[in-house]
């Protein structure tokens, strides 16, 4: 498959893709969006258009929002079926290659467009299902003989996150403030967090609203996953450390999460299926599924100084997660709590096996034993101010690359 | 002040409270609504009727909506100002007494209408600022000699909660299914919970839209709280233990939680502010706050079983809370965590130093050690199917009396 418009072989945005986003045009206009290439097309004209006129269910223009939330609650037979016809639209053969006026209305080149939050939030939720980052962890702050704790292989644990500080990429973040208590210290003490960190993780956005009391088996789940999105929780080591016995993360975690403008539908996915880790010892009934349920994704981060380049600091992949996103979607909604179009669902820390894959500077460097050395000649234990942080995500196989673009975000001085 | 419509000396609604809600009107009008005795006046139409022309900053009918949230949004100097003018309209001297059309197009007999929830919630926090009830659980789940954890006189420890999954009083609740893990047995296992609990709190909602990076000090708190509701957060015991370390409760907690339909304001509750409990070690600066800051206000639990009386089963007072709520708001945003209109933050669990005082089931029957009686011969170590568990809560001083109504929820099987 080829488009009229051309892109480079190694572009996020290929054919392939048909991402979704919400943008802002022209600096006035806002309107749900796709990409291919360097071209962000306004989909809320091209209905006007009358291109979608053949899409069954799609009867107002779902285009015209601030969110994609409308678009995505019409479910998988629209949502698929748009995706399938814009792709036949960018074809190489298709008559909008000839179309100047439509071309001229509907394709922005990327420096004209800026993105916004593709999605509001209603809820959001943090999983742990990295089974290296749980290790890590365990070995770090609890006992190295028994870093697992007991549940960890049972359940995919996971909590409540702050979804109203979650925003865009390219948000600046402030340092955030708070209580810590440093080993050599009695008391706690205040002031600006010096173990700011990031977290690199994928997130999955949900399309349809249950009631409270139902179930979605992991049979089900994937029927209810719009897409995904590349997802950085920051977070603030030392805060967290003191904070969060017994009741877990809190202020260490809700100054802010960064989330990918272009949402990646599940669809574009397909080819990238892969098989999750052996599960041992074996699940409950309500957490086996059948086919395979991880996804190969390439995942980097990249750690800028200000004024300086960039540092690739950590290649992981997605496809290591112990747990998948179906066994996460069964198990949060088992007790019959409800979900709600938009919600978003992250990951965890995506670790790998090798230093050089884990997904964290509390990891990277072992709790700042073992300092990064950058290109500049500086070095890292934590994220400094003025630093800005970048994860990219792709996948690849044969001729076919769909990748995420990137989520990026600076650290500020404390306010 | 009297009212020209009557009410019982002990009724919660009396002229002095004027609390806002939402009310489904004769099954098919939805509108904003206040109540006195055991009258629901419909707001909207008093506006339409000019009765608000005079308040500054009222300049649309928000009145006219599903939820509370664009009425508070204008903040107090508005929401002040409606609820003096309707206490003023609701005053026996008034001309509306002699108003036989307004009365009858705007007021409503409770039976008549049916309570919504009274606001769209954002984000959904629960604090744990009983000392009594943070030292029980310490004592029954960890070391008896160190109940409390050594942050928890440092800061209000809290947590997300998740905020779908919040409903109406009346609203029916499903026994949750999930994992858990009986400690004679190897392995967990899968089924409705053996320990549903509940939990007496309290819970306020937010005023204001914040940018991230701000904070709210501990004297500017209180003008961005609305108001109060009764809350009852529902809890699976066995499910919780098992899963809650190391990252905090999670599917023992979101299958539901239970909130009273109507918001009392703070302005309300003015008469009844007390002293916050002595904090001994002194706090951090941020932490420090001026006047009384706590609120003396009665609250009861009662369980009703199938077809059965009510029991009392629990005396407690909010003025027992060891932080205030203007720590709570000044501690979750001294991080830069930003707030929005609606966003409800709940107290914890309200326990007493007596047995008699306990907010859970768990703390009543000290993990079921204890069995309650109740007046039909029959006991419980935690709730039933079919059991109701009913809140109420009211201040008193003098011969003025506020109160909350309450929060009821019946449990029903697991599905």
């Amino acid at each position: 498959m080829k488009s009229f418009i051309t892109y480079p072989i190694n572009s996020d945005f290929s054919i392939h893709n048909i991402p979704f986003g919400v943008a802002v045009f022209n600096k006035e206009y806002i309107a749900c969006c796709t990409r291919i290439g360097d071209m962000v097309i306004d989909l809320a004209t091209l209905y006007d258009y009358g291109f979608f006129d053949e899409i069954e269910g799609l009867n107002e223009n779902v285009f015209e929002a601030y969110t994609l939330n409308e678009f995505i609650e019409l479910g998988k037979p629209v949502t698929t079926a748009v995706r399938l016809k814009i792709q036949e639209l960018l074809d190489e053969h298709s008559s909008l290659a000839e179309d100047e006026k439509t071309i001229q209305e509907c394709f922005y080149n990327v420096d004209q467009v800026k993105m916004m939050m593709p999605v509001h939030i209603p809820n959001y939720t943090d999983f742990y299902s990295s089974i290296e980052h749980a290790t890590n962890v365990g070995k770090m702050f609890r006992d190295p003989a028994n870093a697992l704790l007991p549940n960890w292989r049972h359940l995919p644990v996971g909590y409540h996150g702050r979804a109203s500080s979650i925003v865009i990429s390219g948000t600046a973040i402030h340092r955030p403030n708070g209580q810590m208590k440093p080993a050599d210290q009695p008391k706690p003490i205040f002031g600006a967090t010096k173990q700011l960190d990031f977290e690199l993780e994928m997130a999955f956005i949900i399309n349809k609203n249950t009631e409270m009391g139902e179930s979605i088996s992991t049979a089900d789940a994937e029927d209810a996953i719009f897409g995904m999105v590349l997802f950085n929780d920051w977070s603030a080591r030392d805060i967290q450390s003191w904070e969060y016995v017994p009741l877990g993360p809190f202020l260490g975690k809700n100054f802010g999460s960064s989330v990918s403008p272009w949402v990646v539908t599940l669809e574009a996915l397909e080819p990238f299926r892969t098989a999750t880790p052996v599960q041992e010892p074996e699940v409950l009934d309500y957490l086996k599924f059948t086919g395979d349920k991880n996804f190969d994704i390439n995942l980097e981060v990249y750690l800028q100084p200000e004024n300086g380049a960039e540092n690739l600091i950590c290649k992981s992949n997605f496809k290591l997660m112990y747990w998948n996103m179906a066994q996460q979607l069964a198990h949060h909604t088992i007790n019959g709590c409800n979900i709600e179009v938009g919600d978003m669902y992250a990951s965890g820390t995506i670790s790998g096996e090798e230093p050089g894959s884990f997904g964290s500077m509390l990891e990277l460097t072992w709790r700042g034993e073992k300092p990064l050395q950058l290109n500049n000649g500086e070095e890292r234990k934590f994220i400094q101010d003025h630093d800005t942080v970048i994860m990219r995500g792709y996948a690849e196989k044969g001729d076919i690359r769909i990748g995420f673009g990137e989520v990026s975000g600076t650290i500020i001085p404390s306010k």
